[in-house]
């Protein structure tokens, strides 16, 4: 079992592998978006990022770091989502097999995709438990290596590179925003930020429909909460990892939540503002700021990272025309 | 009176010039868009440059090689469109005051983002002759420093730049593509690109509805055509420019066209494959290549200029549902 943390100087490892492999996204600020958002705001677009997500550097740091007969056997992993497609991707590119566990209601477009990059697609029923329990009965078989999308330290060492690009590229930013989902980014991120500079302040932002992270918090332990529906669907969430919690609890300076207009407006400014197509799950720190869900000066200088961008012109029209904004309301 | 041309020690010393001032945009590889185009493509995202478009470069050239006189008199310029924006965006950041004369019934959005950027605006009529006589006036009695949009050397030195800066991050291009609307740009990069590396192809795009240079080649001559609507109108352009041609004439490999549905289909493709806000005029280049009017190999390393993204979310919706389409068929 290898160690169920992370560290700084993992992180500065996974960069050191990774880096021949993903793009070094740029850090670009937005002077026409700072009177909107009320501070100084610098945007990390990972939906430029390979595979449109920054799951990419935690997926490659995992399959980097197997051992060469680990590695011919192949990765199991589950999800319906980026991190699928960021393993499809990683796996083709350096040769290592992979298999994704899908719920078999999900979107026949995030089958294909997965199948499109070479991955051996499992549909298997929809409960998070149901899935893990059938990775664990082909894992028995294959011997597979299992890469957890947010508990696996190789992958939140690999998602935490971003963390480092930030400090590197603007070493005196005071505040990062990161969305929560699983807890995966977070975990690497607050480790590089705080281990390298605890002064930055480092702020998670949920969707205030599938808030674990936050509800845990107040709980001061680990709770399930009952995901509502949400345009943000790449953050739902079910429960606290005790795994997440743990480097979230000492690290993330606060957690906050954003509401469904706040997210679809933060879609709306991201991409007029900032030109870029982000998916609902990737604003939901700009929405933050919008929402005055976390509290800025003016010449505050706030990085969000927009963790991607697995959406199309298709949807983004359906949200400016409000549909898929009433059916989660 | 400047000589009206451009040389590659012009573009170098505006590259030096403007550095400070302008986002280096990345040059992004598009693997996910490679099998749609039949090539190896790169973009060049100049949405998100500053106020959204390449123009300021070359406003931001200009500006900074006038003499402290002419600088506090101001300048003056004619335009509707990004090139207004661009040189009021350089003047409130260089201190240098700016007129510009807009038609009278262009949209009130683009006369209250120049305003809204501290240029003056004066409303005149439609016509490009009657709005440059009302130049000439006001120049004889504020003696302002004239910018044109695209015959200016200084213009076109600063737009040159781009060229510098695809050259030196993808050194083995084979071909770029560059939309053509007044001639500005493609002057600029031709010249930067021919006078280091004369094995690159060049390529001019424009609109089929607007194809003011593609007809002055077959011309042999500088001639006008009458523009039908079009998407791209930031590409309308009534006649070639003398100046403009000249260089084309002597640079340009190819000029091409692209009808409506071909730009529609690349907005859509450089949205949903590339993440990227573009304007429709931004796309023509990756219109050429799935319209099949740009011959290409498989492994041919080919870069599009995305000129621009002054265009909105809304906007990207009504042309995915179609509406624009239809209006412009």
């Amino acid at each position: 079992m290898s160690k169920k943390t992370v560290s700084l100087a993992d992180i500065q490892e996974a960069k050191a592998r990774i880096t021949p492999y993903i793009r070094r996204t740029p850090l670009l600020d937005q002077t026409a978006m700072n009177d909107e958002v009320g501070c100084k705001v610098w945007l990390k677009p990972e939906m430029l990022q390979y595979v449109g997500a920054f799951k990419l550097r935690g997926a490659l740091n995992k399959i980097l770091s197997l051992s060469e007969e680990d590695r011919q056997r192949g990765i199991i992993t589950s999800s319906s989502g980026n991190h699928a497609q960021a393993c499809a991707f990683a796996g083709q590119l350096l040769h290592c097999p992979v298999v994704v566990v899908i719920p078999e209601d999900a979107p026949q477009i995030k089958i294909n995709n997965a199948r499109a990059m070479g991955a051996e697609v499992v549909l298997w029923e929809r409960t998070y438990d149901a899935r893990w329990a059938k990775i664990a009965e082909m894992v028995k078989e294959h011997n597979y290596v299992v890469v957890h999308p947010y508990e696996d330290p190789m992958v939140m060492a690999g998602q935490g590179t971003l963390g480092l690009e930030i400090l590197e590229d603007l070493p005196d930013v005071d505040t990062v925003l990161v969305p929560i989902g699983g807890g995966g980014l977070i975990s690497g991120v607050s480790t590089a930020i705080k281990e390298t500079n605890p002064n930055v302040r480092v702020v998670g932002v949920q969707a205030a429909a599938s808030a674990a992270y936050y509800e845990s918090r107040k709980a001061g332990e680990c709770v399930g909460v009952e995901p509502l529906a949400t345009v943000a669907d790449g953050l739902s969430c079910r429960r606290a990892s005790q795994v997440n919690f743990d480097i979230i609890e000492r690290y993330v300076d606060e957690i906050v939540t954003v509401e469904e207009d706040a997210i679809c407006e933060a879609l709306r400014v991201v991409a007029n503002r900032g030109k870029l197509i982000a998916e609902p799950s990737a604003c939901v720190g700009i929405a933050a700021l919008l929402s005055g869900a976390v509290k800025v000066r003016p010449d505050e200088k706030v990085v969000s990272i927009l963790t991607a961008g697995n959406w199309n012109i298709e949807d983004v029209a359906r949200i400016y025309l409000g549909e898929a904004g009433r059916a989660v309301h």
